[in-house]
């Protein structure tokens, strides 16, 4: 049911994801549409995709207050109680404005602005998550965004996930409207007769979502575009196979395209996650999800040591890593690559995807090389600021002036010049 | 030369880029040779684009040595001051990887570490400037990525500017090659035998360069595609009308497609901007790229007042702006777009563009709304760390199963559970 090799030529095998040439013709014409007609292209297309003919596109403030009804008092608590951890952890990612000044007259700075207006989407359907809303407006606001708007595609009814209308209502959200798919994307890029244009769409969808957000990439900002989702466990002969076949397992059954590898120097864990992850398979409702998932990307890697463990690990740079072994602090400056890394037995994938405070939205299919979680950085935009004074310039013109006349740039070298002659009587 | 015209509707205008078929195609094709061809491709390329068949593509020693020769003792002087102003205004944007402890026994973090490889595109020919060098391999640097390589296109005799070969010698980069156009991003992006893969590409370069860049976008990091340059002056009565043609004309010689414009609530200022623009512009050696510049995109626009200009600046977002009004510091906090903002009479572009400090790598065609100056977070990925002890499960372990199950993942849940169980010993 899962393949066991040895770490050697390893790999996480990806399909290539350039071949949806249908949809982006759709998606096309869609935003197009959305451009030039506004309201009326989103309601159409609200029509005929999910199913609802919508007056109103914001969500009714009675469905919220219904929603509480639909949830639990323990799902409140705890939904509450997950907000505030995300918003401590959030919080010691904010960074001041500074300047630096000098003697000479200089005041160098940069000044760190929130954006001022960000469009949130969240997936409806069997994918409607309260944690999604929770990891893609917590950052936002945080950051200092005034102007936060919500869209999540209704149900052919017009209702929502009361779960996720919770979770809005909790972080404040006012303005939430019930349409989702491209249309939604549309109406955050370019603007409708009711809902402004957006500086940045964040959050996860389906294809056309993510084809939606390429699209319009460079009209606004997006953040990344997250493939299929991965754990990376190291485990030595200390971790606790159960532990260990439970938390790839949570992992598998998001998708059949879900990635779940254990790594370890231990033959003997090999064999007994792999007798685990058999039995533990047995009893899960997405059982067959999961089931598809380890079949095709699943796999126990073992290697030689724990050297050669944590080289793969930081060889496939996975979105999740968790390090089940002995000591397993001190590998932590070892790993170079990981968008979340779970330090010890106790930390298990789920604490994080919901509720100790990091973002659960990590960058995906080896990109932790060069990407990292979504964060208050991504809902900020920075301004250099340059002062300088009369002595400043006169004390350090000439200098300009001879890089300037290097690159063949007199116009520039002038700017310099006049003030100058100006004023240092040259 | 040069339109005036009233705020109410100014925009500037920019053509549709997404009309490079032909070139997209032939970016396409040479990026798969490379990936296939490795070495032989991009030396079969270098000679077909630049005319020359080089047996080591590493720029030889001896280039550097000769380089020192070519250029005055003065370049060299303001050369090394760029640099340490640059260093100094960077070393402030770095920050501390971090940890969140609490008495539960959670230890949350985020750990900042430099991107591993970084390859820096530095164009060639008459767009060879050395201060490109700079701005792009300072920020990595400080950063502390540590493995830099720098590509940039040789002429036909295989030979480069000195100003930027002495700009790379400065800067202690020890791998750079002569070779450019879409093949050196292709094997920056693919690696061939000689030059390992890197994680990021960054740096300016034609179409060709550009195209490329978007196209191995997501097998590794890209920075922005920078459109075409734009400075925004706002001038009260109390501008110099000569500093503001300055340094309007400084932007305009870039390129026929630079965008420079004065926003005024003085119509007299207006007309006197306008008579110092043609009296400078007689006396520039690049007289016809700023003079086509100022006709098909500069502008002087006059305002009712200095709100309406600073509205107009926010809507407009420029790369450059300049405040040369009286007591312009007051007006910093009321800027919410610009790239790089230049407070006051002394504080000319080129200050920036070579000096200063700050990046001139900076958003461009309104993307400020959005985007920011290059900077050290750029050379940099994070990953978020979670530990959590026995006990700081034992007391959370029912609020994760429950936000776990509202989601219908109960393999999520087990996670949780089966840790619960055989440790806390329900």
């Amino acid at each position: 049911m899962i393949q066991v090799v040895q770490a050697a030529d390893f790999s996480l095998k990806r399909e290539d994801s350039d071949v949806y040439e249908t949809e982006r013709t759709a998606v096309k014409e869609i935003l197009t549409r959305v451009q030039a007609d506004g309201d009326a292209a989103v309601r159409a297309y609200t029509a005929r995709f999910d199913g609802v003919e919508l007056e109103d596109l914001r969500i009714p403030e009675q469905q919220f207050a219904d929603a509480y009804n639909q949830v639990s008092e323990e799902f409140v608590t705890a939904l509450r109680a997950a907000i505030q951890n995300i918003r401590r952890y959030h919080e010691a990612q904010k960074r001041p404005s500074w300047m630096l000044p000098d003697e000479e007259g200089s005041v160098l700075g940069q000044i760190i602005r929130p954006l001022k207006r960000v469009g949130v989407y969240v997936p409806g359907g069997r994918a409607a998550y309260p944690s999604s809303v929770l990891m893609n407006v917590i950052p936002a606001q945080v950051a200092g965004v005034p102007e936060i708007v919500l869209v999540t595609p209704p149900d052919r009814e017009g209702m929502l996930n009361p779960g996720v209308l919770v979770a809005i209502k909790e972080l404040g959200i006012t303005e939430a409207y019930r349409i989702g798919g491209a249309q939604a994307v549309g109406a955050l890029a370019y603007g409708t007769e009711t809902i402004g244009a957006v500086d940045k769409i964040v959050g996860p969808g389906n294809i056309y979502v993510a084809l939606a957000k390429q699209a319009v990439f460079g009209q606004v900002a997006i953040d990344m575009i997250a493939g299929p989702s991965e754990i990376l466990v190291i485990a030595d002969d200390h971790a606790d196979p159960d532990y260990v076949a439970a938390d790839m397992l949570s992992q598998a059954e998001h998708d059949p395209m879900a990635a779940a590898i254990c790594v370890t120097p231990s033959a003997d864990m090999a064999v007994q996650v792999a007798k685990s992850l058999a039995e533990q398979l047995e009893k899960l409702p997405r059982r067959e999800i999961a089931e598809e998932s380890l079949r095709n990307y699943g796999a126990i890697v073992v290697t030689q040591d724990l050297d050669e463990a944590i080289a793969l690990s930081n060889r496939l740079a996975p979105e999740h890593l968790e390090l089940m072994i002995e000591d397993a602090l001190s590998y932590l400056g070892r790993i170079e690559n990981a968008g979340a890394i779970f330090v010890g037995r106790y930390s298990s994938e789920p604490v994080g995807d919901y509720f100790a405070g990091p973002n659960h939205v990590l960058p995906t299919s080896g990109t932790a090389r060069f990407s990292s979680p979504l964060n208050v950085d991504d809902f900020v935009k920075k301004s250099s600021v340059i002062h300088y004074g009369k002595q400043a310039l006169l004390n350090n013109g000439d200098k300009i002036i001879t890089l300037a006349e290097a690159e063949g740039l007199s116009a520039h070298a002038n700017a310099i010049r006049i003030r100058l002659e100006k004023e240092g009587g040259r």
